[in-house]
């Protein structure tokens, strides 16, 4: 399981401030903490962007990778900041995300095939709703890969992200429960070892009590691990989260088990 | 899951002392204690007992049901004293535990039919040894079932002991996701929604550096649930752990998520 950082968030005011004042001095200072804290991958979220939106993205995508080499994930569902970020990365950027939305099949997923990229896609319905239950995301699953190959784009360069959703919604326990079968599902469903990823913090979107949303992740996130995912989303600043994300990484690796590596 | 507090161990120095004594004081203090924590059930685990085995066992279930209505597993190799145990009790008793040892078989087993309780089977080789992987372990499974029903036990009293395993042995992370396969398989192999035990302490046997220790169990342990553990062996004193076990359970109750459950 790699961790991608979630820190870099338009809705972050130290990030909405440096990119309208065009200062990657913040954005460098988050990346090099992330890290340094065992980031394998960078998102750059940074929303829709409004004006100069390529100027922008084209900004953030190389603030970030003047002071990292780690990959990055460029997150945004305007289409001419994705293509302005993906020209701007120097080094390996994926795509994040298209789903069956007809726009996003229109715009932005030619753009992995034209630039080569990765691509995440979310298992949503065309109007981005969440489906209630995993055999329904196991046939968005399956649609989204017939869409990709029609693209021209290679199986392995696709990443699914069954979206995990509130905790809080009416249906958020079962949805919890759904999203796992997902992941230990689509393998098989897939016919190939499909690639995961999924975002930790929607776990708890809502929750206003901090300590009570840390001890849910730390619920959820070995369940993560154990039923297959391949990429984490996730708060690098949250310290015994990441020890904990690490510590279930070890059980999947090759080497020994020591008391060193946590 | 339930949470079975595995705090009354004859090798805890206070519960050697107090069984010495024949003083009920120590015991019933950590009964209530584990109660309070969120206890589900009391392991109380003497030991072989040496000299006035079956006094001692018959003292020790007495103090325990003395200050609780919790269900007791008793946890002895010694049938003598586990027979004193089972006598002594005046409320729901579960046997911990047999295995394919043959010694285990005729004298252990048949307590079971002749008090009527549930009792705990260990998925170990008949010399006691750790079987290498899940299917060995589903093989042994089997084969428990059927000693349990020649001796006129029915199956729903049966409860199944994957056995963890500590991670610092030479295959230890591997068996580790092995427990959490067998797990998974065990219904279906068995043919019905066999009950499951197993305890933490296990994994992080032979550490000896309490915090590392800690976040190892709090990375098994969601792992556990999520593969559909029913009974966790636990220490109830360890504050964290518990309360990411209740988190744990509450993926998988019949409410809507509330803030307060955690």
């Amino acid at each position: 399981m790699l961790l991608a950082a979630d820190n870099l968030q338009i809705t972050d005011k130290t990030i909405e401030q440096a990119l309208k004042k065009m200062d990657p001095g913040p954005v460098q200072e988050m990346v090099v903490t992330c890290e340094k804290a065992g980031a394998d991958i960078i998102d750059i979220n940074t929303g829709p962007l409004g004006r100069d939106a390529e100027k922008k993205m084209a900004f953030f995508v190389e603030a970030v990778q003047d002071v990292t080499d780690l990959p990055v994930f460029i997150d945004t569902a305007n289409p001419s900041a994705m293509e302005a970020g993906l020209k701007a990365s120097r080094k390996k950027a994926i795509i994040n995300s298209f789903s069956l939305e007809p726009a996003k099949l229109e715009t932005i997923l030619p753009l992995a095939k034209k630039y080569n990229t990765d691509i995440i896609g979310y298992l949503l319905y065309p109007d981005s709703h969440v489906p209630p239950d995993s055999t329904e995301r196991l046939n968005i699953a399956v649609e989204l890969l017939e869409c990709a190959l029609q693209a021209g784009i290679e199986k392995e360069q696709l990443i699914l992200d069954p979206i995990i959703v509130p905790v809080t919604w009416q249906d958020g326990k079962a949805q919890a429960l759904e999203i796992l079968q997902v992941l230990r599902l689509l393998p098989e469903v897939m016919g190939f070892d499909i690639r995961t990823a999924a975002a930790l913090s929607n776990l708890t979107s809502g929750g206003n009590i901090y300590e009570k949303k840390l001890f849910l992740e730390r619920a959820y996130l070995p369940m993560l691990a154990v039923s297959g995912l391949d990429i984490l989303l996730v708060n690098m600043l949250h310290t015994a989260t990441i020890k904990l994300a690490k510590t279930c990484k070890m059980f999947s690796d090759e080497k020994v088990f020591s008391w060193e590596e946590i």
